[in-house]
C-alpha cells in the first residue's frame, strides 16, 4: 500500500473523499520568483509606469488560474474561493511573487495558492521572454496555510 | 514607449499580432523540479509501482495543461499542437520533469511547454504534500526551442 | 485610495473577500434587448415554429454561460447556482431577453444574470447577422436583486 | 425551411459548414457603451490612476473572452485568432469599449469581437456596481468587418 | 513495447505527433441509442412538442462537447471543426443519435463524434432521468469515418 | 404541460431550481462496457503493465471529466464533488468501467457518475482505435443512488 493519500491500496490515483471532514475557513500563502537580467527588470518595471498592464496581467492570470486549480490538477477538488490576492515585488535579481487563497471549505487551498503563484510567474515569462529568454522561476512553494485537521503549518 | 512586445505604445496589454507571421513547424522544451525529502521521494517512486499511478497523473495533467495554456495565460495565443510529451527523472534530491511541446504555427510554443513542466510539478506537489508540505519548485525554464523568425535558441 | 471594491489601497486588482459575509439566498434578473430589421425578427420567429431551434439555442446558451461567470469575469467568484431561467418576447423592433439567477451563497448573482442575458444576445445575434449584421444589443442592465447585506433593490 | 443559416431544413440548430470555404484574413471591430452616473465615471478613472488595475482588468477579460467565443456561442466555430485589441474611452456618459479581432480562417471573427466588447463591459459593470447598480450596456454592435466571401462591411 | 499508439516504449501515455501528417478532410460519423420505456419516450417526443426543448438541448450539447474533445479526451489533440452535426430518431425502444464531424488536419475526428453522441445522449438522460433512472445508453460506435491515411472506414 | 421536470409549463429548457431543496450526503455509481476483440484486450492489458499508462489514462479522465459535468450537460448544476472514483476490470469480451460520486448538496450525483463512466469508455477507445475501429461502447447506465428526497435507488 502506498504512503501516498492520492492512491489507493492497488496504487490507483484517487481523489481524497473529503465527505466526512468538516467545513473550516482555511488559507494558503505561496511564493515564487522570476530570476531576470537587470535590463528585463527594468523593461518590467517600465511597463509597469501608469497604464503599463505588465503586473496587472500576470495579477490577473494568477487570480483566475486559482479559479480554475480543480480543472488543472487532475485529483484536485473544485471549490469555491471567497479571495485570491497575488502581489509582486521588484527584487535586484528578479521579481517576487507571493499569493494567498482563502475559503470555507472541507479540504484546504494550498494548490489553489501555489497554481496561482506558478501561473503568475509564467505570465510574466512570457510578457518578457522577446526580451530574455533565459529567465528561469524559482523557488515556487508554500510559505504558510491554516485551518483543516492538520492544522496550521509555516514554512521555516 | 515600453520595450516590452506585448505591451502597446500606450503601455496597455496586448496580444501579438501574428497575421503577417509564416507558418512554420517549431519545437520548445522546458524543464524543472521538485525538491523534497528523501522519505518523499521514496514513497513517490513506490507510488510508481506496477498499477502506481503518481507520474501518469503528472505527466497526464501537464500534457492536459499545455492544451491549455491560451486559457490560462491572458496573451498567449491558442494554438493546436502537433504534440507534447512530459518525462520525469528520479534524482538524489527530487524529481527532474522535461515537456516538449510542437506545432507548426505563427507564433512559438514555449508558453506551452513551460506550463506542461509547471502544472505536471504542482501536480507531484499535490499528491505528495501529505507527506511534506515544504517540497520547492525549482528550475523551471526553457531549455530549447526551434523554429520562427527568431530561430534555434538553447540554454546555455 | 479608490472607491471601487474590487481595487486594494494601493490600486491593484483584487476580488472581495467573502469570508466573513454570512451565506443567505440571492436572487437578481438582468435584462437586455435585440434591436432589428422586422425580416430579421420575422425570421428568427419563423425559426422557432415547431422543431426550430433559435430561441431555445440562445436560452441554452445563457444558462450555460450563466455557470462559467466566474471564469469569464476575472474578480468574480465561481458560485454554484441553484438556477438560472432565461425567457424571450418578440417585440415589434427586437427580442427582449430577461434573465434570472438565484443561490444561497456569500455574496450576489448580479454577473451571473447579466453574463446569461449577455452570451443569449450574442447567440441570437449570431444566428440573425446573416441576415442582418447591423442588430444593435441595447439596454442591458440590472433589473432587481434580493438578497445579501446590501438587501433588496430594483430599478426604477 | 429557415432563412437562418444556423437552422437546417427541419429548423433545427447547426453549424454552418465552412469545410467549402477558403482561408482569407479576417477581421471584425466591435463597439459597446456602459452609460454610468458621473461619479461612477470618476471613480473607475480614479481607479485607473498609476498602478490601478480597472481598465487593465477589463480589457483582459474582453481579451481571454474572444479566445473562448467557440464555448460561450453554441454553434460558432474554435478558431485560433491572430489578435485582439480592447479599448477604451472615457465619454461624458460613460466608458466606450471597442474591439478589434483577427484571424486568417474560413469564417469570419464577428462573435469574437462582439464577445470581447460584452465582456470587458459586463467587467466594468462587476468592478463598479457596488457604486452604481443602475449602470447599463448600450449600443453594442458590429463596426466593420473585412475579409470572407461576404467582404467588407461597415455599420453606417 | 506496447502496439497501443497512445503509449511510447516505455509504455508512458503520449499525444500521437501529428507534425508529419498531412492536412486532409476528414469526417467521422458515431451513433448510439438510449433505450428507455415507452411512457418515458412518450414524455420526451411531448417535451418536443412545439417550443419544447428536448430534441434540442440534447443536440447543442453534443456540438458544444465536440468542440470540447481535446480537452475532456487527455491525448487529444485540439482541433478547430468545420461543423458537427447531431441529429435523432424516435424508435420503439427509445431514441437513435447520430453525430457526424468535419474538419481538415492532420488527424481525425472520430472522437469528436463520439463525444457529441455520448453527450447528447447523457443530456437526454438528465432531462428524463426523474421519470426513469433504468435508462441503459447502448451501442456507441463508430459508424464511418473517411480521410486521413488510414483512408476510408465503415463499420459493417 | 410537460412531464419532464427540465422543461417549463410552456416546454421550454430550465434548470430545475434546488434553492428549496436541503444539503444531503449523496453518492451515485454508474457502469459500462467497452467491447473489444481478444486481440485489443489483450493490448490495452499489455499497455497496463509497470509504467503502462492505459488504464491511469482512462481513470484520470473520468475524474476530471466528473468535475466538468455542469459545463458539459447543459441543464445541471456545477457543484463540488466530495470524491470520484474510476474503475476498471477487464472482463472475456472487453472491459467494464464504474464510476461513483459523491458529495453533500441539494441535488444529485447520478451525472456525474455516468459522466465520468462515458468519458473513461470513450478514452478507452482512444487509445485503442488504432488497432480496432469496431469497438462499441455499451450498456452505459446507473448502477445505484442514495440520498435526496427520493431516497436509495438501485438497478434490478
Amino acid at each position: 500500500m502506498s504512503e501516498l493519500t492520492h492512491l489507493d491500496d492497488k496504487g490507483s490515483a484517487r481523489m481524497v473523499d473529503v465527505g466526512a471532514k468538516s467545513v473550516t475557513g482555511r488559507t494558503a500563502t505561496a511564493a515564487g520568483f522570476l530570476r531576470a537580467s537587470a535590463s528585463t527588470i527594468a523593461a518590467i518595471r517600465d511597463g509597469n509606469t501608469p497604464k503599463g498592464d505588465v503586473l496587472s496581467t500576470a495579477r490577473l492570470a494568477g487570480i483566475m488560474a486559482a479559479k480554475k486549480t480543480g480543472d488543472l490538477i487532475p485529483l484536485c477538488h473544485s471549490l469555491p474561493l471567497d479571495n485570491v490576492t497575488v502581489d509582486f515585488a521588484f527584487q535586484q535579481e528578479g521579481i517576487a511573487v507571493s499569493a494567498t487563497a482563502r475559503l470555507s471549505a472541507k479540504t484546504g487551498v494550498e494548490m489553489e495558492a501555489l497554481t496561482a503563484a506558478s501561473i503568475a510567474l509564467l505570465t510574466l515569462y512570457d510578457m518578457a521572454k522577446a526580451l530574455e529568454k533565459g529567465m528561469v522561476i524559482e523557488n515556487v512553494r508554500l510559505i504558510a496555510k491554516t485551518g483543516g485537521k492538520s492544522g496550521d503549518w509555516s514554512a521555516e
